[in-house]
């Protein structure tokens, strides 16, 4: 397969390329490339992307996470600004992508734990994965072509703990491998619609959510 | 309690301020009015709306529904447009009234099926309601003064069947009595963080929702 990977070079990109690159053609896409410049947050930009690089059977989006946030100051503009990127520029790639992908392509996004689950100063991150999610299902049943559409949501990335674990003390962190693993499912397997959880579920009433 | 209820003379809101006005002091709220008149799409309107109401116990909003879209030529800008009321204006009622809102008060929002069940024509109420659900977890964590927030997430009202059914064959009603009661069990219960789903699941791995 030819599969476009944007953001690469990030904390994911580059062991999931690694992996893939074994068995696919990987276009290895970012604001510096290596291999085709794209900025996610412009619309045009993702538009000269699927135009320069030609058709392609995946779509991975690992680029772009949410910024953190003060929720006693928080406005509408500040929200907006901050779902630019890992919202409305995934969002984007798919709706601009889905003339562009070869027949029974599939477009894999990156969602992530806020979406589910309430910890503070991530206002803006539950909202981009939370909508996201939804998107994925929405989406699922309107790509034509055999296109098909999947999201892995993440929480803290074991390799990332280090520098981050002190924001999010008690958080569960999942494993690289296991990671990389489930962005290859969604590549190489069949399934649709598919919201990849990676995390326990929260245990409250209202979201029985399954692990993985 | 004051309440003041955002969307007072829609197909939710006419009943539900009956409702609650049997034991409460309603404030109608709308682009019409009748006792106050606010746009939910405009922060600067809803600043106004506070000011002039002056402090309330709870602020209900039913206002606003998402527009249909065609996703193979939507746009971003289509959908930013279509978030500006239910989903950028919601929210807007919560950020610039958590300074608003007497101690202990609540917010109850409104959001929707289509967050957790895809249907055709409605990617734009999906990330609406997707992103109200993750924003409304969110918040409950947030928020000061012993604020609460949840979200009533219908499906389709049995009074809207004839006028909406044609458009989402096989989705099963929920009565307007239970939904009145579950804004009333919001206000007049405890709960926060709490997204009153009025529908089956939907019986995939990965939506385990309750009724209710």
């Amino acid at each position: 397969m030819r599969i476009l990977v944007i953001g690469a070079s990030g904390t994911i990109g580059r062991p999931l390329c690694e992996e893939l690159g074994k068995r696919h053609e990987v276009i290895a896409a970012g604001r510096r490339g290596p291999d085709a410049v794209v900025d996610i947050r412009s619309a045009e930009s993702i538009r000269a992307l699927y135009e320069a690089v030609g058709p392609v059977d995946a779509c991975i989006c690992v680029a772009e996470s949410g910024a953190l946030d003060r929720f006693e100051t928080l406005t509408e503009d500040e929200l907006l600004e901050n779902m630019r990127g890992k919202f409305f520029g995934q969002i984007n790639l798919v709706l601009i992508g889905q003339s562009f992908l070869k027949d029974r392509g599939s477009f894999t996004l990156t969602s992530g734990i806020f979406a589910d689950e309430a910890w503070p100063g991530v206002t803006g991150g539950a909202v981009i994965s939370g909508g996201l999610h939804s998107f994925v299902l929405s989406a699922a049943i309107e790509l034509k072509r055999g296109l098909r559409i999947n999201a892995v949501s993440p929480t803290i990335v074991a390799d990332s703990v280090e520098a981050y674990a002190h924001l999010f003390p008690g958080m569960e962190p999942v494993e690289m491998d296991r990671l990389i693993g489930t962005y290859v499912n969604c590549v190489e397997g069949s399934e649709t619609g598919r919201i990849h959880r990676l995390y326990r579920p929260a245990g409250s009433a209202d979201t029985g959510f399954p692990l993985g």
